[in-house]
């Protein structure tokens, strides 16, 4: 059995992730440029990590490595000079890949390049326009019905430039080649659950995992949304065929229930590992089928490579009102949910490391526990959990059904059942089969 | 894409129909004879038929055609010779296939031969005596109970002769052999739903779809009841194992909710495709189960064909109060309801002739939608059901999954799906594979 | 057809049954000894018995017989000499497999060897301890409670020496060599329900079984639990794979509903048998997955055997309240409850006797059951229940289903179906297919 010391400090370890959310929460970070270049730069303070800088114009399947965008400063000023819409105050308020504008307009004429939530008249809405070329700013509804009639000057210093896209990957080489992805899209700017609490747990994991002795390798990758996916795995085709399971990292961090989507393959073992631990986790879950549409598990999930990546997440993109919005921040993201994905990721790879096929040495009939220390003596009514455990074990170990099979079918958590296996193991009534 | 002109005007074509109901409604049917010769006579004015002979005593199968029923004239009389019941007031009052009599007899020698509905004492029960031989008189409860005693005058002027049993084929040729098969019993007299509302859907139907271009061949029977549908396939072995599925017609005016009985097989793509269309009308209905009971569904779903042939109906027979009764007239069939099951059938021909399977060009990874105008800009939160229809559609043309599967998978209406393979067809990012 | 004389006398049947009970009641069984040997011998005059000695120390698989126990008397006395508790009044007062003793100790020192059930003050737990040598006495916290402090004398006349296992066989044979098992513990004392119930039930069946002519052999093992089915199997390896279904009878005489667990296969005949009896059986009732736990089932399904042995029980051992106490006594078992069980097996037994293929031999349509007395004639509205299993019969008898599997898709009772078949192979359209 492998440990994968499941048990830490989570008081320590969510109090961890949340101060590196807090550190990079200020960054403008976009799928190219400085933002996610100095992100990634900080992850590598935590975790070893190989750095890949992918040129503008590289063709990547059916797409193309966009243009290095970077930004310095924006705003709206009124007639009297005052900033009225503030990059510095918050990098939402320009939308992402904006081209530089240098320009007087009337307020009608400004309109049409703002964004609001009429519904949610103090909120920012977090917008791009990665593929088409165009600016624009974001703004509180209520800020914009408060701005008088006039002119204004309106301001973007950005740049959209031949230069690359940036990606990091953090790889820890196990007993075998086979791979597990845990990928993790580091491109929004200061939107804090989406995705700065995948990212400090995804930094976490890896910190953590590589202490181990483990069966598999680990691959972080630590990519912008959509086209870093697309562009690994352009880049990348001889390694995907080793990637046995994987998961995408994001919205881990808001206090609401945890939320496994299931993968394409809706039945992988990655698949039946998360449900395991949710279904055993001690409280609400969803587990959500898969669907072509969320972040890069869409790419993971193309029917050209169709692995076995789904998603852990607490609420899912599009399903909390705070998503894409300026509520998305540190306030939004908490220690303990933090702390809490951080042990669910640990408990389903647990699963991953140590699911295996063993024998029952004594299988006609039960073998005598009792003698063995294993069986309550002058017996109480009923079978405790414990007990329960070993005679599924005894009973199911019989070449065909693997710990997790033993676990689903006596509908007990993964942990309780690999536990039995190991105490049976070393009583001598048990023995691993191959792997 | 086989375009079905989906889009009728439901008003028009309801009212054709319903009209044509109308016309057929006083005719005396049975399961020969001239009633149903007359209303294949009819249905040849509006769609091309082919029209059979089959003489009585011909074998087919376990069955034997039955001798040719005729009646001109039926009633009974009272002391004072006023006819009491008439059969020209209603076709119910005599049984079907009831013998000629030609006698006087005392109220309760008489009520030996008459059948009512104490429960419903306002209504005539609809009774056949096909093969057994007998007479009888059909009528209300309320009306037998006011007969006083005293000798009655019966007079049925019936026969009862060697002739044939009638029916009619409309064949619409396709690109293949393969069939689909409409069949439609005709020989109950004046009931409206079950089936003037069958014979005027099919007759509807057959004229739709010969305007069209399509892949299968369609065969109409318009055929008596069980009889007729052992008649025709104990006629033509040779033509069976080209039926791909097929649907009975029958109660499909009534105002209530529609229901898709499943073919004995189940599963197959008629029940597939009937599934799709009802959970996506946008209104009630029900999938019920095979059972070996109900309509001509019961001979082609014999274990010696098997055929692939559910029943799209709204009620079904034997599950509304009216049914078999002179309720189940003009009033209680209605346009609008017509029209709407007319609807019903066309969607699920139109999954017939398009599901199919395509191929993604563009399979590791999304293609880019955005550059071909497929996907929205500056994106507002979530996606439609145009573009989910769309990732759907590229997610899993696989070579392994045709348009209904994505269609189920997705829980979309298959015409949804449809259009999105047409778009994606034409943005050259998919393309038909075979069949 | 093989007729399993279902309809017998229910009142006649049940109070025999529960007579039986009644005579057992007193003797203080236990896995070994004398109080097992002469409740084997009684079940003896009344079914015709094999009889076996397993001598102690014979190595069962991972088990051993043990020694063999015997009690003579056990009491404890007060200071005054009377006996407080006294093994005379009731057997369980005294833990089963106690070693002798005789000494005279404190109200503290004893209260170390006393089991009562402080929740349920006024009943006497059974307890045994055979595998790990003590002694021990039970009874009524509330007896407990009202003894004084002082010193008690303690006495146990048992013994627990060298000796045999004894267990007896009641071999049916039948046409083939293919056996059902039927296995009852007989090693609890004075409780009624667990299981004197069980050995009254399986004497009865065995009884009623051996006047009839049956397809399989039946095989009913009265042993005592776990160590009697382990030696069992150990001893009888040439046998094991001849067993093509079985039940554990215990807990059959309780007033509530029936339980049926299913064999660790879970969907084998016997399960499916026992699921369509008792769905309609009338009454409610529960279908319980296996789990390894409960009695002898838990050796024949360990996974070396994997037989196809479900239970048939009343309420579960662990499920009711009066389980394993004094409460489980003869006001607690109930004729009435003894004879419905009793006509479940039969049931059961019958599908196993005479589940099995036929062929329509008029599969092409339906065949003209009218002509045949098989229809009803001028028809009312609907089928019945004879008619609907007439039809599903010749529908499904295609070569692939057998009667079970039509019962089940015409969610119909067995007997329903099996009267059909019979119906239609007596009217020639219909024909048994092998066995």
């Amino acid at each position: 059995m492998r440990d994968l010391n499941l048990d830490f400090d989570d008081a320590a370890v969510g109090s961890q992730m949340f101060r590196f959310a807090e550190e990079l929460f200020p960054i403008c970070r976009s799928i190219t440029g400085e933002g996610i270049r100095e992100t990634l730069h900080r992850i590598g303070k935590r975790v070893p990590l190989e750095f890949h800088e992918v040129p503008t114009g590289t063709k990547v399947f059916d797409w193309t490595v966009p243009p290095e965008w970077n930004i310095r400063d924006a705003y709206i000023k009124d007639q009297s000079g005052r900033r009225v819409v503030d990059f510095r105050d918050n990098n939402l308020h320009v939308v992402g890949y904006s081209t530089p504008i240098d320009a007087r307009m009337s307020l009608s004429e400004l309109k049409e390049h703002v964004h609001t939530l009429p519904d949610r008249p103090d909120l920012i809405p977090y917008r791009t326009s990665y593929y088409s070329e165009s600016w624009g700013f974001c703004m509180e509804e209520e800020r914009l019905r408060r701005l008088p009639d006039g002119n204004y000057d309106v301001w973007i210093d950005s740049s959209l430039e031949p230069g690359s896209l940036t990606y990091a990957e953090c790889y820890l080489p196990g007993e075998t080649d086979d791979e597990v992805l845990i990928s993790c899209h580091c491109c929004h700017p200061s939107v804090a659950n989406d995705n700065l609490s995948g990212i400090a747990l995804a930094t976490q994991l890896a910190d953590h995992l590589r202490g181990l002795r483990l069966h598999h390798s680990y691959r972080f990758l630590f990519i912008p949304g959509t086209i870093g996916s697309i562009t690994w795995l352009a880049l990348n085709g001889d390694k995907v065929d080793r990637i046995k399971g994987g998961l995408v990292v994001t919205c881990v961090g808001d206090p609401r229930h945890p939320t496994y989507k299931r993968s394409r393959q809706a039945n992988a073992l990655i698949d039946r590992a998360a449900a395991n631990i949710l279904r055993h986790s001690g409280q609400p879950y969803r587990i959500a089928d898969f669907i072509p549409y969320g972040y890069d598990e869409r790419q993971y999930c193309s029917p050209g490579f169709d692995l076995a990546v789904g998603s852990l997440m607490r609420t899912p993109n599009d399903e909390y009102p705070e998503y894409h919005t300026s509520a998305d921040n540190l306030q939004f993201v908490r220690p303990e949910a933090l702390a809490d994905s951080m042990s669910l990721y640990l408990r389903v790879i647990d699963v991953l490391e140590n699911d295996g096929s063993y024998l029952n040495l004594s299988p006609k009939g039960e073998p005598q526990l009792g003698r063995r220390g294993l069986y309550p003596a002058v017996g109480a009514q009923g079978a405790g959990l414990q007990l329960m455990a070993r005679l599924w074990v005894l009973n199911l170990s019989d070449g065909r059904h693997r710990l997790l099979d033993i676990a689903e079918r006596a509908d007990m958590p993964f942990g309780t059942i690999k536990e039995a296996a190991r105490l049976l193991t070393d009583g001598g009534l048990l023995a691993p089969v191959g792997t």
